[in-house]
């Protein structure tokens, strides 16, 4: 029976006093003040916060280890400016670095960076070297397009991000790109720029040559890689028109999708058209999608039932679930390995 | 034995003397000058770029009649302004009146409209009007994002379209949402910008009312609906958390996919996931993906071939190929009539 590490879990019920601190925080940069003090917040209700939420739907759906990072949508790299961003940052990690230390056996960390739109990634790097070497943290989310939603960031592939990168290869450590909050209102957060985003990053790594330069780097591409193992023959055939190396070669060695796919028939067609080696456990819960599917009585979100319907082998299931995960996140393995895991 | 429809194809073949045109009208319209006279371009090289190409790959493929517009991704309504796209349209859309007039068995008219960032509707109404009255065509490609690929436009919902939409009612035609060239460099085309507005586009659907006040318009959205189906799940989880109706009602009486999917597994989930009444058969040749696919020895585009294997009923196959296409495009029905088809 092999672990069920969810990849994706953000910490969506923090503490009321965290978030109302962010609010107080954003509030005092728009009069040009100081930010009050982080409010003092107890494991108690860091404990209840958690225990009676994603722990509880976690052993109710049977997951071990949720690799759990600030929540997304409040990251707002495009609120206030790179200062404000590095406050929230470390004000998130460092919260979810108490979290793991009440629940070491069920969570692992996972950092935001305080990226901010225009701003360079020194303080990134400072905060992700922070979080992996002083919190035990095992990797970061990477936001693509920090000015939220209109896609004015440079592209992945482009020489402004190769610090980050080459920090991240000399931690063995790898992202998730994952976007945040839209400030447009064209774009809903959760059902457009999300899915927008991880396809568009797909194409920006089909487009260049980042793994040449970078071999080790490595990237989950959440919520199913987006549109791409549904256009998996567009990508195909771009690939080709672009004169581009095969996708298996040029980029399936260092990108991964998770399993945040919220019907049966969408995960059947990611571990049919994907290779089994680049799909991660995850289900992003309690996060975008909460509700109950009235066709199958259970929550959208519990991928792990879509998971266990697929007709592989347990090899191949434990691939998904464990196996990927401790090989691309070698810290996480580390981490499972002195609990004897 | 039905006939094949492709709702979706783009003139992508015009004679080299348009796009020199377009050079010199984008080129003056830089230096203020005003535009050269638009060429004379002779019915044999028309006959020429057709019978070679689409025609050609229309009989080898089986395929009856294909829904003809100019190249989506030329139609940059972010270059010039809304005088340079309005001439640009109308000699685009007077280029396909002519293919239609060479070819009238092969080919029915999808006109451009002349849209240009920050500008009203007001000439792609009178365009629309134009090309549905004057020159016989049977519907439109809108663009939700004229300013190229920073998702600036209101969303599809917003009461700025609707002067549009009226029109739209009052011709009994459709829309495809396409958008057109991505001036981002971060967005390439039509592996990132094409299938995030897909899938922005449905979700602006989701979260607004439009086709309560507009019960008969209608959408085609190409490439297979985006990311739509693959996350059905999701969409329909956003639907109950956003307190929407059921998108079968909500969206799913107005809202049109393509089958521009470019391999057998997407075409396979699209088929199993989407209602057939609300896939219209597309293949987007001759377009973004040219190549043959090395997996299958058939070109990626030639999307027959993925409905032909589909297990369903021939009625639904007909639905799919003809009969779905007959009903967006009431225009369609009647001139096919006419032709005693």
């Amino acid at each position: 029976m092999s672990l069920i590490i969810d990849c994706h879990g953000h910490y969506t019920t923090a503490p009321p006093s965290h978030n109302r601190w962010r609010e107080a925080q954003t509030s005092a940069f728009k009069t040009g003040e100081a930010p009050p003090p982080y409010p003092t917040i107890s494991d108690a209700e860091i404990y209840a916060s958690i225990e009676e939420n994603q722990l509880r739907l976690s052993r109710e759906r049977g997951l071990d280890v949720t690799l759990f990072s600030p929540r997304a949508s409040a990251m707002a790299h495009h609120v206030g400016d790179a200062e404000v961003s590095l406050a929230w940052a470390r004000a998130n990690n460092d919260l979810i670095a108490r979290v793991v230390g009440l629940f070491p056996d069920s969570f692992a960390g996972v950092c935001m960076l305080p990226q901010s739109p225009g701003a360079g990634l020194a303080t990134s790097i400072a905060e992700l070297k922070r979080c992996v070497t002083e919190l035990g943290f095992v990797g970061c989310n990477l936001n693509p397009d920090p000015g939220g939603g209109h896609f004015q960031s440079p592209a992945l592939t482009d020489r402004f991000w190769y610090p980050l990168y080459e920090t991240m290869v000399a931690l063995d450590t790898p992202a998730m790109i994952h976007v945040s909050g839209s400030c447009n209102p064209a774009l809903h957060a959760t059902g457009a720029y999300y899915i927008a985003a991880d396809t568009i990053a797909f194409m920006q790594l089909l487009e260049g040559d980042l793994f040449k330069d970078f071999p080790s780097l490595r990237f989950i591409i959440p919520h199913g890689g987006g549109a791409v193992p549904y256009h998996w023959g567009r990508y195909r055939g771009l690939a080709d028109m672009l004169k581009r190396p095969d996708i298996e070669t040029h980029l399936m060695n260092n990108v991964f999708f998770d399993t945040c796919v919220y019907h049966q028939p969408g995960i059947d067609l990611l571990a049919d058209v994907i290779a089994n080696k680049n799909i991660l456990f995850g289900s992003e819960m309690i996060g975008a999608v909460r509700g109950i599917d009235p066709k199958t009585g259970a929550f959208f979100d519990d991928t792990k039932r879509y998971i266990d319907a697929l007709e592989i082998s347990e090899a191949e299931r434990a691939a998904i679930f464990e196996t990927n995960a401790r090989r691309v996140f070698p810290r996480l393995d580390t981490r499972l390995k002195a609990q004897g895991r």
